[in-house]
């Protein structure tokens, strides 16, 4: 469970803020610009281009210049890893409940 | 996708360090105390006593005195909504990447 640290430092630091996890869910409708979503979640430009540059480098999005307008597009980061971290994390504490349900089974026959 | 925005917030902040995730890991394999944690990864007592505090406000771990040491328990939190939250980025994610492979079927379509 410890290979690629960094990667999930990175990624679930940049979902540990509503607004970025808000900005993810607004491009899952559809690319958008960065004034599109300063305007959306009510931000100064500066604000705004601070949390995409940390979702950029969390691969959660990619911008790419159109003219004057800088796009934002979901991806590619498909949080696999984040993911099976979660799962073992999750399963871990599945077994901690059944032995203790075990111990608690066992002590309860003891004193019968 | 934006109920229980601190909750979220909380997690995932926890899980973004690798030494919070490490202590998780330790905790799956049993109980510990937080001297023994400290030892384990190297750390001094007041350094892992903030890890645990974290991690204990995200309900990841719950902590009990038992004499002068107090001892680390995995859980309650399941990270049910975490889970969910990153299976709704990966689904929309897929989603974009159907409608864009749609987009180049339909354009290679009208080329030939």
């Amino acid at each position: 469970m410890v290979q690629h640290s960094a990667g999930l430092d990175i990624a679930f630091g940049a979902l540990s803020d509503r607004t970025r996890r808000g900005i993810l869910a607004r491009l899952g409708r559809g690319d958008a610009s960065i004034s599109d979503l300063a305007a959306n979640f009510e931000m100064t430009l500066t604000g705004m281009k601070k949390h995409v540059e940390i979702l950029e480098g969390a691969g959660l999005l990619t911008t790419k210049k159109i003219g004057r307008v800088r796009r934002c597009r979901l991806g590619p980061r498909r949080l696999e890893e984040e993911t099976a971290w979660i799962a073992k994390y999750r399963q871990m504490l599945e077994a901690r409940f059944d032995r203790l349900g075990e111990f608690l089974e066992h002590s309860k026959g003891a004193r019968s």
